[in-house]
Formats: structure tokens, C-alpha cells, sequence
């Protein structure tokens, strides 16, 4: 249990993480910061935060633990605001989809190399929709949550970041920040990629009306994350480039190859990657 | 009202179909022919049928309508067995994804250009369990179904697979062959094609494991149809095969357009495809 808990930016993302410590009681105070005055009058109206400013330098005391959950792109700015923070703190984490561009804003403000508060994380949960209206109090149950600690962090802060997230009811995983940029650049950066590739190519076709008037069930899953935040997955896809580019050239492989056997009418070599397919995903995803 | 609707392919589309018929008491009696006894047996003992025989010859009589509800690649073999029926029915239709090829095989075993039974049908619905107990009352509740009458189609014959259809819930319209093939490898075939490939291409990489124990949500549905049956599929594609490389063809642009704005960090270009994605999403698709 800690006194006071800092949520800079008051969305979907850190606003669910809010609602499920304040129903778990893991910490007295929750106060919020965020640019939009709009943000901070909700969440205090929703009894996500208890306090809230637009301005971090408003806020005149120093929080037990810091969690950043602005878009990828406005965490080095949030750094250089806190500074004074870093070495009163417990810890202080974030909670972006990309880890190692992160850890380089972090170096690139905080140069020194001694003993740091700062836990990189990433909960592997989401929705489409954005917004503190959207947060929910169990996102995160049952959830898998990523900390890559860098080489310099305290363990006590990684220790008070993983009983954060397991209040909040996540499973703690630590990952290199290397090995969690390809994984994700695999399972969720190149999946969105192709999601908002495909419906921004339909949508630039001549009969797009008719497309998406006879497009089923299937295609509205396939298509859903296409509509998440476009800011968001910009960042995040630049902040992630060289990996997803990585995973681009992969997936054209593949797609490459269903082309030629589909040119070639080969419907056995059709077949072996459809089956081949089907029991990947049949045996890792259970919905 | 009809007295015999005959069901080829005792599956979970045909069954669906035969399920919601039953329902709405549109016909006396529901005869299923499938190749598995099995099929047979579990439709009997569900009530989704009344009576089945595992070859269409053990079936002495002549059903007012028809419904063929097998794998585009074996619709030709039906043709050729139902050959006798074709002047004696009031309409036989079939529920297959592409319709030019089914025409064709149409054509190839029914030559005569005189007037036909035959209704060239596609209901827009699906899940990825097959089977017979997978069917379900209301699959085609609200769901659109897109008929392709032929030149030759009788007109009483369209009128009663669309009373047909209306009857199991669904709304019924009419398309060219053509454009149903074409729009269809837009917002079917392309996003099955891309899921298969997708998952295919991360089941066979080094860490395959690792990626798939941090895929989230997002992953499990944009990979849905990658659970889809196999052989159905490699059907479709196959059946489809120019439309779909074609659609292919125009992913592939826009992927790389994609591509290059992620090679040059061009986060503008980047947002401006993601957006213009999310909207056309948002403004054609309601979930």
C-alpha cells in the first residue's frame, strides 16, 4: 500500500490502472495530470482521481509512485518535467507499447547511470476506444503485464511496480526491452499496421459503399483495430519502426508466397498453409 | 409455404439455414444428404432434419426447393447428380462465397439456355466452427444475402429463395455475379487470405511461442478467420483466385505506401492513412 500515486495523463489506459488500485485500495490518494482541463473535471466527476492539474508544476508534493500513460512521443517531455521527482520517488513506470524508445528518452534525460526509480512497463491490454469515459476497472484482470527493467533499476521500484500491477490484478512478466519491441512489433504493431492498411485501401477504391455494405462479422473483427487511436499508433509504429518494418518484410514473405500458389492454382501448398495456419492459432488463442 | 426442402451438405451453413426454416415453419419437411453419416445421424438427433441419406439417389422423391450447401469445389458433382431435378423442382440455389464459378459449373453441366430453376445464392454470415452442431437459429437474423440470378433464372424461382430467405431472417439483394466476386475478395477472401498468412508467417518463426503468449485481444480477433476451416477456404480462394490477386494487388500498393512512410519516419503520411482508415471504419461498421 502506498500514500499518494501520480497518473500523468488521464486516459483509458491509466484511468482503468486508477480504478482497479482504488477498488484494491493500494493507495490512499490518486491524483492526475493531464493537458486537457476536460480530462481532469471527468475523472474527478467519474471518482477515478482526487485531485487533478493540467500542469505537473501545480502539483507541489512529491508522489510514492509515477505512472506515465501519454502517448509514446510525450514521454521524453514528461521526463524532463519530473526530473526533481526521479530521485524522491519509489518508482516511477510508464506504460507505452514500445520499450527500448522509452529507455532512450530516459537516457537521453537522465544520463547518469546510477541506482534509478524507473520501471519500463507494458500491459498487454486494451480497447479501441479512448478516453477516461472508456476506462474500465478490470482491464488489466487476468492480464499479462510486461516490466523491462533497464541495467541501473532499483529492484525495490521494479518490486513496487509488480505489486502495482498484481493489485491490479496482471500477471508480472520481465522481458528485455529488445526482445518485447520484436515481440510486439509481431503480435500487435504489424496486426494494426495491416488492419488500417487494409480498410484505408478499400476505402480509397471506387465502390467502397458496396464494399463495406456486404462486409460480415468476420471482416468487422479483422477490421476492429483500425479503429483505434490514429496518434497513438502513429507514435507508436514510428517509435517502433525498425522492427515492424522487420516484421513487414516477414509477412510479405508469407504473403508472397500464398500469392504464387494461388497464381499457380496449387491448392495443396494453398491448403498446408491455411491448415498450418489454423492449428497455430488454434493452440495459442482460445477465442 | 413449401412441402420438401432438400439440403445438400448437412453443415453448419446449410444447417443454419434448415434450423431457421423449421422455425418459421416454412416447409413440411427438411430431407438432408451429406457423404458422412455421421453429419446425418446428428442432424436427425438435433430435430434439424427429419429424414437423410448419405448419396442423393437413396432420395426417391423430388423436393419443391433445393439448397446446396457444400464446398464450392464439389457444387459441380451435385449438378451433375441432381441433373434429373433441375426441370421437376421450383428452385434450387446454392450458399456458396463465389458465384462466377459456380455459374460456370453450372453452365458446364446444364449447356441448354432455356429457362432455369438454379438461384446462384450467398448469405453473408458465417463462423469459424463447422459442423452441424455448429449450426444456429439465428445465423442469418438481419444478415444480408446477396443472390446473383442468371440470365436464364426463372423469375418465380428467385422469388421463392428470396421468400426463402426472408423467411430465416435475413435481407435479401441482388448483384451481378461479378460484382459479388469482386466486392467479395475485397471484404471476405483478402482478409481471410491476410489472416491465414499472418499467422502462418508468425507460427514459423524462431520464437513462435514467446509471440504468442503476448498477443492480446486485438491479436484474437483480427486472427479469428484465421480459424476458419481450411479446405472451405482454400475453395474460396482458389475459386476466386483472379479477384482475389487483384484485391492482392491492391493491398500490396497500399502497404508499401505504409511501408515507406515508416521508412522515412514520415509520421504526417502516417497519420493521415490511420485516420483516414478509423473513419471509414467508424462510419461503415457499428462494432
Amino acid at each position: 500500500m502506498i500514500k499518494t500515486l501520480c497518473l500523468i495523463g488521464v486516459g483509458m489506459i491509466g484511468g482503468s490502472l486508477a480504478r482497479s488500485l482504488r477498488l484494491s485500495r493500494w493507495c490512499q490518494s490518486i491524483v492526475g495530470i493531464d493537458v486537457s482541463s476536460k480530462a481532469i473535471d471527468e475523472a474527478i466527476a467519474l471518482g477515478v482521481i482526487d485531485e487533478g492539474y493540467t500542469t505537473i508544476d501545480q502539483y507541489r508534493h512529491i508522489p510514492d509512485v509515477v505512472v506515465i500513460a501519454v502517448p509514446v512521443m510525450k514521454v521524453h517531455v514528461i521526463f524532463e518535467q519530473i526530473k526533481h521527482w526521479m530521485d524522491q520517488c519509489d518508482a516511477i513506470t510508464d506504460v507505452c507499447s514500445t520499450k527500448q524508445s522509452i529507455i532512450n528518452d530516459y537516457k537521453n534525460v537522465f544520463p547518469d547511470k546510477g541506482a534509478s526509480c524507473f520501471v519500463p512497463g507494458h500491459p498487454i491490454a486494451g480497447r479501441e476506444r479512448s478516453g477516461i469515459a472508456a476506462a474500465l476497472d478490470d482491464l488489466y484482470q487476468n492480464r499479462r503485464v510486461i516490466l523491462t527493467p533497464m541495467e541501473n533499476t532499483r529492484q525495490q521500484s521494479l518490486q513496487l511496480i509488480s505489486e502495482m500491477w498484481q493489485q491490479a490484478g496482471a500477471h508480472v512478466e520481465l522481458l528485455s526491452a529488445e526482445k518485447h519491441d520484436r515481440i510486439l512489433a509481431a503480435t500487435s504493431h504489424l496486426p494494426h499496421a495491416l488492419a488500417f492498411s487494409l480498410v484505408h485501401c478499400l476505402s480509397t477504391q471506387s465502390h467502397t459503399d458496396e464494399i463495406f455494405r456486404y462486409a460480415a462479422g468476420g471482416f468487422a473483427d479483422f477490421t476492429r483495430i483500425a479503429s483505434s487511436d490514429p496518434t497513438v499508433w502513429r507514435e507508436i509504429c514510428l517509435a517502433n519502426s525498425h522492427e515492424l518494418l522487420e516484421a513487414l518484410a516477414h509477412f510479405d514473405t508469407s504473403l508472397q508466397k500464398l500469392r504464387d500458389c494461388l497464381a499457380a492454382g496449387d491448392g495443396d501448398a494453398l491448403q498446408t498453409i491455411f491448415s498450418e495456419a489454423k492449428d497455430a492459432r488454434d493452440r495459442y488463442t482460445d477465442s
